[in-house]
């Protein structure tokens, strides 16, 4: 997406990102590529009041989604962007045969919009209510303490599908991404939406190729749901782990990481700049529990040169979807391989622990 | 509790908060609430010497608990608040029939008051020792770099019932938190320690209510143990992912989050102001681990209006026991049901990895 | 290892740390000790290219490494060492007689040396390969946001041995540190490399004995691999949760914990003062996982006085692995036997737990 789409992307909430659809809260400067002598574009203030219409819906494939409009439900959802200080109000249709709810992170909501069966905020079949999400700057408050804002990579998922914890909702694709930006932030020139859900990536096989040029500025906003624990990694990239994943100044003692352990309902997000140090090329994420990438837990960034090439990237010869069935196959033969090496065999711990209290976790 | 037992609690170590008993070597401000225009109550300088008893006990349940009094023992053990720069005495008596001790996260302590048997530093079945715990601030060294304070959220636990790193003792209830503040910090009107064990919250089949009155300076320490890793999370409110939860300036950096991932022996704390931004209400807390929330690792944060009311919550309708139970019993039918459908099929993959080495964990 | 050792180890890249072989691309200051007077030795402008040779080798007992001479491969392999700004061209040779590569965290590479199969870049059997590595400090972008440093502590790794993700070459111990160190990091007397692969340290029944003299400064690097999560853990010492895990002004927010959880590829360190605050001593250092623990993740932080003995440490009554022995033999009988207790048995829920899609993670 260029600057131009992104741009009428804030404006018109309709362009399409790895396959999401987005919705900006946000007003529309124009956002700029890190490798020109432009400043970035940042976030403007805040406190505008934003109506939107989300459907849940049960998709093709039998993957229920959220969309913001009839028959556009994606996994994961629409990306939902506001500034600190904007309020949304999301008028929520349910077209499924059972509850469905929205339950946000991050935002500030009245128990009525709380998403969950104990505060009676679900939604019953061909129902429609109004969510409304709020949003606030960090400030001081009266006692002399500050109250922290609202900015972050946030998600919003359902609370009700299966068990009252949306076990099921969450496991069909009822989960998207929530950007809460401070003014000033800068702004990415597109954001991609990474769930680690169970053992996929955004509810596919594969982890989907994610592309970008040489010098954009690029948004990640990773979050995971299900059961089990990640470790999110991206080659030749690397990000601060802190509230925007950016230092602000050479002094900033955040660790820059570039894998970061993750468990269901965790999130969070850091914009690079495409290539930077590293140049174009097919750059792997996965996830680094090693059975996890192997079984398919892995995806492409895919940072094209500006004229369209990337080096060494034999897409005919190394085509994803070919590397990670290999991957797949090769894996149980060769942690077996790998077991009957000296001080390498697993199988007999392994064999203990199964008998022991509590080890399944 | 209310700011007077809260006064209280400091001066005499004798209030109850959450079926926990607490000792305060910190001295006795008022602390008072955000919502008022007085300034927040802070930690005064520490340097005190504190002597306290601390009783291992078994409890009539069969569980085993510390406690400050005989046959007063609590899971968990009883809060233990210091300042940086006080040094706390704990004369210890092991009432059970097996070796136990006594061992703290955070604090400075000699090798004989490390609570190991590798350094001889266990109770024997009705034996007595003292343990002593020192702590201290930042400063510059010789050396010109800094040493960190103790300032933390810690905790405690024994290290020596079931193996030699405690596993039965923990298990059975021998832990509770451990707060060292620094000069300044904001003092909270309640404290409540949360402590995932394995899969229950404080050793209850249900994790207990914490209740609040909307404005209240309300602490949370969270504390792991066993097995598993977690996400601790809370509706309604966040935090800041940093020493005190808290930021101190609205430009700080710190992550604010509302999900956190843990494992055995994390520890961290933070304070909220009940209900700000998102008024009274049975706010949920829970770990979002899905199958955990589902079988039970949840419990209700109760926010109160200043009338005693709460909001869309009826307790007859939803007691927090009856929820609880119902998600237990729809999570295995609708996990099953959610496998039936497609491109979310986990039954497969989960029988191929049962077959690899290493993922049992 | 003392300072004219570290000293040497800078310069020449031979002195061996914790069975380690070191190479420094680092020049030579010496380092003091934070208890003297004298300032601490820091890191000097990077900026040098530096070549090595890395051979990936099998070791006798049939485990694989890399080292930075034929026949001197070790588990974990060398600790390697720049400055930001420094180059190094790695001249590696496979040994081995199958295909192998080297991937690294953190620094700058171009695809050529991303050590994957899907940039072709791996090396064949007997086969050579030039890795080049660069790094760069934090600096002002054009459009005035910051681009992060690549200091940190940061690892190499095998990405091709057993499955495209390396996972049999890091079972096997094809993997070793890399830090990366920004002007005026303050440099350690020593660095030790904890690698917890699934559920050996270093690859080892045992964790190793670490050993220090009190007022050493001590760094740690800790890596994680394999399959599994963990929580490390050091007695009596602690360290700031941020880039160098040390604080650098006393009003740092940075949390100070003494636990940290981690999962595969997660890598993170910190430097300590040997003993400081509470002396020398026989420090247990571990996996808090109870389990983990039980079954071995456990080694000693040895600290001794400068007259060489350890307080409380009888060597010949607790030596390590007696104790390991002991704890691993007693932590089944003793699950079971607290299992048994009321209010903590997990049993029943484990078996359920078996029977739910998805708990085997």
């Amino acid at each position: 997406m260029d600057r131009r789409s992104f741009n009428r992307r804030l404006l018109a909430g309709g362009a399409a990102v790895a396959g999401v659809t987005a919705v900006g809260v946000a007003s529309a400067p124009v956002a700029t590529s890190a490798t020109t002598a432009a400043p970035a574009a940042t976030a403007p203030a805040g406190g505008r009041v934003t109506h939107i219409t989300l459907f849940a819906e049960k998709l093709a494939d039998g993957q229920l989604g959220y969309g913001l409009e009839r028959g556009k439900a994606t996994v994961p959802g629409p990306l939902i962007e506001m500034v600190e200080g904007d309020t949304l109000y999301i008028d929520f249709e349910n077209t499924l045969d059972v509850d469905v709810s929205l339950h946000a992170h991050g935002v500030d909501y009245d128990v009525a919009s709380d998403g969950t069966r104990l505060n009676n905020s679900e939604v019953p079949p061909g129902g429609k209510r109004t969510y409304t999400w709020r949003t606030h700057a960090p400030a001081k408050r009266a006692d002399g303490t500050f109250q922290p804002g609202s900015a972050g990579y946030w998600h919003y998922h359902d609370h009700v599908v299966g068990t009252d914890h949306g076990t099921g909702g969450i496991k069909a694709g009822l989960f998207g991404a929530l950007v809460v930006r401070r003014k000033g932030d800068p702004l990415p020139d597109k954001t991609f939406t990474v769930v680690f859900n169970d053992m996929q990536i955004n509810n596919l096989t594969m982890g989907p190729d994610l592309k970008a040029t040489v010098g954009d500025r690029v948004e990640f906003v990773s979050i995971t749901h299900g059961e089990f624990y990640h470790t999110f990694h991206i080659h030749g990239h690397r990000w601060a782990d802190n509230r925007t994943g950016l230092i602000t100044d050479p002094g900033d003692t955040s660790p820059i990481i570039d894998t970061k352990i993750v468990g269901p309902a965790n999130s969070f997000g850091f914009q690079v700049i495409a290539g930077e140090h590293v140049g174009a090329g097919a750059w792997m994420y996965h996830c680094h529990v090693q059975s996890h990438s192997d079984l398919g837990m892995a995806g492409l960034f895919l940072v094209y040169k500006p004229d369209g090439t990337i080096p060494s990237y034999e897409a005919m010869h190394h085509p994803a979807g070919a590397e990670a069935e290999k991957s797949a196959k090769t894996a149980h033969d060769a942690a077996k391989a790998m077991g009957a090496m000296p001080g390498m065999d697993m199988s007999a711990g392994s064999m203990d622990m199964k008998d022991m209290p509590g080890m399944r976790h």
